[in-house]
């Protein structure tokens, strides 16, 4: 863990003084005081090129999502995030003005949310640019929620409307990190993943995690307005975009009928809108539409029986 | 924490039995038990083209170095690595076959130190290889060693040969893990460090952090037979090789006189040889040659006076 430059000393000096980071960035590992919970690890890379690009957004929204997308996996497990370190490829042409707005978008993000980073690797080569960013975190006192607990006539919710992220959301977006807490305060949740991949494949992962089936129901499906945009020109529908696009980091949550009932009617997290968007199975993926059962791909394809 | 095809799951299908690891791939966030301890968190990137060759060295090695680099960070704490989260990037061209070479060489690397691989990320791109390896540890008993304890009058220690990795060492070589913590426990360590971006460097990043001086004396510098070789042709001297190559990743530890005394006498840990090298002195970064004592760059260079 070392930089050549002082984006690590950056770091250091500006690290938010938290009682459990005993060691920051500066020394070959950073030290966390322990906790009495289980603690919660994820990472993600994402690269010029293919998350960003970098000459139309730059190097801040680029650090912004890096952070922020872990933040979601975090939410995702309802955890709470707690720190973070961070890995960067700079492109030596201009690197460090790139590394300061790095920074910066990285900051904005992890201050939002208390994380504190704590560490860190700066390079710089003749390549994109790319960042890696581990989040460490802490399950709640009701614990991690997984993928793996939904269970048959179970309710899908989902936390907000989905489609066409590619406009911009999928850098501008709010992790649901708090919104998980209310929610898994609120309610028992059996599973829980955030929205990556697509409606249509994350419900599957929880699918499949939980061994039964799910059913979505098309017409109960929040459109974002960037979906139905986009299908005035895209030659796909925003129901489509909705099922396949993805990166909308909305959650997906599977609870009992009657915990489902009662968040739904109650709304009891600020914000958001709760929507029923299915239930869950015996087994298969399926889309009900005008009152037919359709195959559903992972993917977002929908099978014309 | 996602990844488009089979790598995270033969991680999630490998990844060995250890009580700490409650959740491992395959959802959104691993979730590892509580420890009473301290945590250590380190994180390290390599990159094809500027870390390793990858048409020369292949996937393997790459990996196995990438992993190693971590270790010898957590060694440079005298921490005890317990888990690895890993993300990369993998050339389109080949991706899979790469992925698979990649995975063997992270994991042996990982397996001799009994560190569970419990996440990842995989990505693809038409770019270069890219792995960041991020290892979470503990502290012993007796706490990590930071790089910032050493002083006025300590024995500077090395474990073994220095100069010249650029042959094969750095991606060959094994982390001082087992080392650094019979050496923790054999003796109060003031300092500690991992020689990563060379000796004098390495060694004035003790002295920055301890805010006092150091010297070296060149006759007593063990000297790699790489760097004894690569002198024949690199119009630099083997001592010059032994100062400023770096990726020794040999271990630099401050400790009390009396502390040196015994362990260079006693030479408790199997498998080195310690070799007392220099003293941390008042202020400054020099070097001891002939009975004459010049400044010595943190680069390796040696000031004539």
């Amino acid at each position: 863990m070392s930089g050549e430059f002082s984006f690590i000393h950056w770091l250091r000096e500006r690290t938010p003084d938290t009682p459990r980071v005993l060691v920051g960035p500066g020394d070959d590992a950073a030290v966390l005081a322990p906790t009495g919970r289980p603690q919660l690890v994820t990472v993600d890379m994402v690269m010029e090129g293919t998350d960003f690009h970098l000459a139309e957004v730059g190097a801040r929204a680029a650090g912004r999502k890096a952070m922020a997308v872990n933040l979601s996996d975090m939410a995702a497990m309802a955890g709470v995030p707690t720190a973070a370190v961070v890995s960067v490829a700079l492109p030596q042409n201009n690197g460090r003005a790139l590394g300061e707005e790095l920074d910066l978008g990285l900051r904005e993000m992890a201050d939002a949310f208390g994380v504190a980073i704590i560490g860190g690797d700066t390079n710089s080569w003749n390549g994109p640019l790319v960042i890696s960013v581990t989040v460490l975190g802490e399950a709640t006192e009701r614990g991690p929620v997984l993928r793996s607990g939904a269970q048959v006539g179970d309710w899908i919710l989902v936390t907000g409307p989905l489609g066409g992220s590619i406009r911009g959301r999928h850098l501008t977006f709010t992790p649901r990190v708090k919104e998980a807490l209310h929610l898994h305060a609120a309610a028992e949740l059996h599973a829980l993943i955030d929205i990556s991949d697509g409606l249509a494949a994350d419900l599957n992962h929880i699918r499949e995690e939980s061994r039964c089936g799910a059913v979505l129901y098309a017409e109960a499906i929040p459109f974002s307005a960037d979906g139905v945009a986009l299908s005035r020109s895209s030659g796909k529908s925003a129901l489509q975009h909705a099922l396949g696009d993805g990166e909308d980091f909305e959650l997906i949550a599977a609870v009992s009928p009657v915990d489902g009932e009662r968040l739904i009617r109650e709304q009891p997290v600020q914000g958001i809108t709760l929507t029923k968007i299915g239930e869950c199975v015996g087994t298969g993926l399926w889309l009900e539409q005008d009152g037919v059962r359709s195959k559903l791909e992972p993917a977002g394809w929908i099978h014309q029986l």
